[in-house]
């Protein structure tokens, strides 16, 4: 068992620190310090160690991180040592850009299904070896694949009631594309992903220069 | 002038109280309480009131904040109250999902120009009205269009060289849409969206339901 009330900000960092030790894993390195993860992160070393202290204790002062170790640590706290399949809900240009993008196989999410609601995408490939099914097959499907993870990218004024179907699937958490804020039981998990608040972010960024220029 | 060393996820909370303010315009309702907006977003109204200090005083207790002054003045905080001209640099699925977003130019962000070096793409449209050119032309169609943001889909491979090439036509932002971390000069501002660390996010917590049930 581990503890639940992790804050957001600190998980999405422990995804971050996962992937900087697996790029020194590749590139041979097999020790690290928080300092090095944090300056390749751009934030303080305190922070790291802060965020890996909800976990125990992973390092030795004055000797660092043993890459491999901290490495399989976090695979295992960020749920990653079992692979996952996924299902692509909404199959237009954002859902194919998901399914064929390398990184989800590459990091344990396999795509085993795809849906969508327009009769002409139905029964093409969305991936080699995985066709669009219609929206009525989808409780069937995700239960025969064993589908835990839902890749939201329909319209806005459908998201809610196909969340509903979803959840009603048997689903335990959805990736959510779209701009609406869902509304699921408590026992699933949502992960909003909204690229417009990353723009807003930016704009902010860019006026604060130019008013400080 | 504003402060420049704002917390980012603060950052991105003023983005989501923004468009939290904006429902609540459109509905209608005038006046709104920190309470009211941590409970939308599922966080403390503590944690809004602390990031609103940042910027001065904006409720009053027991009386809240008026839903149209706070709204302006989080528009102002984030850049928005100018429109602001984007390129998108790689005219894949993901770039064509992106530049047919409605939520770009109902937030103020107007996609002029995009780019790619598939020759069989060139000369296409990418929305109406806007054609997909080679890479050779970005510098020039990037200053006669005054775009100061690019919104970066490439391939992982060719993301830092491209981004070196816009840093040099004068943009100012970077959305990231590819898996590298971009080294920018440090007047460029650059703002990651990695779906796959949100994927992570998701595994984590339904891995820790699964251990708590």
């Amino acid at each position: 068992m581990r503890p639940l009330k992790i804050p957001k900000p600190t998980v999405k960092r422990l995804a971050i620190y996962y992937r900087c030790l697996t790029k020194l894993k590749e590139t041979g390195i097999d020790r690290t310090s928080s300092k090095e993860m944090a300056d390749a992160l751009g934030i303080k070393a305190s922070q790291v160690r802060k965020d890996l202290s909800y976990f125990g204790e992973f390092g030795k002062r004055g000797v660092g991180y043993d890459v491999d170790k901290l490495s399989y640590k976090l695979k295992e706290i960020l749920g990653l040592k079992k692979n996952w399949n996924v299902a692509i809900i909404g199959s237009g240009n954002l859902g194919y850009a998901i399914a064929n993008y390398s990184g989800l196989e590459k990091n344990g999410f396999k795509v085993v299904a795809a849906f969508d609601i327009d009769e002409k995408k139905i029964g093409r490939m969305i991936i080699p070896g995985v066709t669009i099914n219609k929206f009525s097959e989808m409780s069937s499907i995700i239960n025969e694949n064993s589908i835990e993870i839902a890749i939201l990218t329909v319209p806005a004024h459908e998201s809610q009631n196909v969340a509903d179907a979803l959840v009603k699937s048997g689903i335990k958490g959805i990736l959510n594309f779209t701009p609406s804020s869902l509304s699921v039981p408590e026992n699933i998990s949502v992960e909003d992903v909204d690229f417009v608040i990353s723009l807003k972010s930016l704009t902010f960024e860019i006026a604060s220069f130019n008013d400080n220029e």
